[in-house]
């Protein structure tokens, strides 16, 4: 059986939200936290090439939706080695993106590896290491990701406040 | 008609969620944000007295659920006014904390007043300025709020790794 919803607004509410129209369940749909990383070796940069939709055979970062219990800085390794097999360390937050669309907050931070271990996850086709000049810009699955690799170069350290809303990358 | 949930692991998952014992609909229960404000005018800082349990008649920062599409800075700025009709001024992120037994990741702001302007909201008995050594540690609500209390007086600007987990206040 599927369960199947309808928008309105519960009572007691006064917000539409997502109500079932079986049993009466309100799904709330609170902001999702995703968490990943800009992992450095040296001066090249860890990405992963999608094997999931959306964006298949794209090239993202390691970064994933946080789960029950779990700290972004131990989603940011968890995605990383699941994605990656890469065990990366974190060294700080490098910026909030919030996603309105998608109500998703995310957190990335920036993380280096001592050695260039990795290997492609079951969601990835493939993981590589890029200079700076030979990042695959045309084929980056996500605004978020050209956002966070263009912050990562920038000097300075963390923002003083490193949020940003609906981040677009150049199309 | 209430709905009824069973804690099992649904086909082709892997971890155990609440399943719906009428229709079937799996709860994810995501990790939920929290937004807020250590909020500072001159020297004092700014507590609500709760008006609601839990911790009713307890002192907190304005603090609340983010809600859908907004932001951590949106979020921590439409509680302090909710809270405290406060229109707190954010300077920089101070801190993340994780509390693993809720799944709430909170994200906490220096924040300042440009006026001494405020009163208590719906969900607050009183709100109040006070100096650090006038602040009720014997009467605050959460352990998260004697962390913020306490990072927000540590010098050196933000945290190059914000991040702390379970953060526990002195009891
Ligand atoms: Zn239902
Ligand atoms: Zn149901």
């Amino acid at each position: 059986m599927t369960p199947s919803f309808s928008r309105r607004v519960p009572d007691g509410d006064t917000v539409v939200r997502d109500v079932c129209d079986t049993c009466g369940f309100i799904a709330y749909q609170n902001p999702k936290i995703v968490a990943g990383a800009v992992v450095r070796y040296g001066t090249r940069i860890l990405l992963c090439k999608r094997n999931i939709e959306p964006a298949r055979g794209r090239w993202t970062l390691p970064a994933g939706y946080l789960e029950n219990g779990e700290s972004p800085v131990e989603g940011a390794l968890r995605e990383a080695f699941e994605e990656a097999t890469a065990p990366i360390v974190i060294d700080s937050l490098l910026a909030i993106y919030t996603i309105r669309r998608l109500s998703q907050v995310q957190l990335i931070y920036r993380a280096h590896l001592d050695a260039p271990v990795f290997a492609p996850g079951p969601e990835s086709q493939a993981v590589a290491l890029f200079e700076p000049d030979e990042i695959p810009y045309e084929d980056i699955a996500f605004p978020t990701v050209r956002w966070a690799l263009a912050h990562e170069r920038e000097p300075g350290g963390p923002f003083v406040n490193p949020e940003i809303v609906d981040p677009k990358g150049p199309e």
